[in-house]
């Protein structure tokens, strides 16, 4: 069994890639292998709505590590109210055979009041490849006081929201998967 | 009075930017002037998150041409059930400054049964960013059998639905930024 | 100039009326005509889908209530993460002639965190119907918490949102339904 | 393990209901117990935020069945490009004791051009009381020419959707709830 996580900011000091680190870790604890494809060490182009990327390596490795994987963890930050074009991007750049059936735990971040828009857009997209998403989510808002200076989440509710998050990703991904 | 349109694709022979020529199109025809942002030609970074694009002047001529309009006609393939990260990034390019207060009409193209999960996006998102989207919106299904070779729409009822969304356009346009 | 209100709670204390209440007596002092129509005191039925209702003179009040106004106030409580049921079926029972071309602005009060997913639906609702939705909308989280004894919203923020909100709602059913 | 489905019409011929039984019939052939709760045959009263619906004998018969359940069926016609307001009553009428967990299927029906926004909805809606919802999701347009006059199916490759729904529904109810 394997879960990979793909963050959807370019930011140096991301977030929303704090948050995704977070949930990864949790999932590793449980004895699962992960991954997390670091889309700002990545050089992955704009859809063109083809399938021929031979230009761009890292967009092999986006699909052979999602193919690979069985569940998914997507973390963005909350843009205008929708989910980041550079996480929309990548998925864009994947197909059925690399989504469907995956079973992906969502992460959203904003800097003002909490929301789930983006959550909701991510929802629907992953139905929309035949994948599945577990009703546990995480939406983080005013992101810049959510975490210490280690990384660390402050809020111990929010801590508990991650563990919860993390145990039942890995619990249905083994039920939906058939993995024993 | 100026609209700007904005396509979603990539693809040469994008079925999105023949739909938004055709509303650009009828959207002249009433008089206003109009300017279409291809961004097959513009060379558009991936948001970063940050304000300094110095390295794009494009991104300098989005800005530019946004502000300066008072409506927007967004058009975009609708790919995994969701606007195109391709024209999500350059929304997440812009700001309040350009967006808010923008009378925007919306279209989405798509391969297959026609469904309206990106125009929903649109909506939410223009409103997020405090833009006005008219009521009257336009998705395309099956949009490889929608236009004849010359780029014009063989269905009469869809072209017809194009001229109400001209009308509408411009005239709430008009009503909303008040002018005579 | 007329704007009609509507909440969707049958709760005796219903936060959602109160917030509706404080939108309306906003706009009233704008100097326009307003009207709640209180589905606590109106006998409803269930929508059949069909367009006899004569068992219930109510429907005919609601119906022409909604007919003669040009801009709307829709409040409800957020059940469920959506609009209430009761809220929707009133909305179920009306039709294009009712509530096509209405400007309107949209309320959500909730126990929990805020959360805008009945706001989207409302969005999405309206403008099925060919209505306009105001950019200004209002979420209240934890609305037991919001209004003092008296029903006046304790935040001053929250407030001033009431205010621009229901500035917004006048001017622009003003604009839109031209209105002098 | 026990499916139980849920429309949310009360026309006498509905084609929620039409579209309902199909799904449950079917999933009954794969030798699941199944029940149908028909709303037009039970008197529910609107949801009033409270929890004494004392005087409504069918809320406890309501309540009892869904937490018997594994599974769920639910199927709205699309009023207004939303749930119905008697199928949303219906669920906002109950609560975590009774939705969480469930694993269910989502259907649609509508007179016009086929749609997703209510299946959207219902899939929130559920998520929000940690509830599961298959990818796999029917929405039937210009639902007047889908059926026979003794309720069938008229499109095969529809008909088909029906089993891959039913097959989906009890293979993960029967992983996601750990039923051997």
């Amino acid at each position: 069994m394997k879960i990979v996580g793909i963050g959807g900011s370019l930011r140096p000091n991301s977030t929303s890639y704090q948050a995704l680190e977070i949930a990864i870790e949790r999932v590793k604890l449980l004895g699962v292998e992960v991954e997390i494809l670091d889309l700002r060490k990545m050089n992955l182009p704009f859809c063109h709505g083809g399938e021929d990327y031979g230009d761009y390596p890292d967009v092999e490795k986006l699909w052979e590590s999602v193919k690979a994987a069985d569940g998914l963890i997507l973390a963005t930050p909350e843009y205008h109210g929708g989910v980041s074009g550079v996480l929309k991007n990548a998925l864009d750049l994947m197909s059925f055979e690399h989504l469907a059936g995956k079973v992906t735990g969502v992460i959203s971040v904003l800097g003002g009041q909490v929301n789930s828009n983006a959550l909701n857009e991510l929802r629907l997209i992953m139905r929309w490849v035949h994948g599945w998403v577990i009703p546990e989510q995480i939406a983080i808002g005013q992101s810049w006081k959510a975490f210490d200076p280690s990384g660390k989440i402050i809020d111990a509710k929010l801590s508990e929201r991650f563990d919860k998050f993390a145990q039942s990703l890995v619990e249905n991904t083994r039920k939906i998967r058939g993995i024993s």
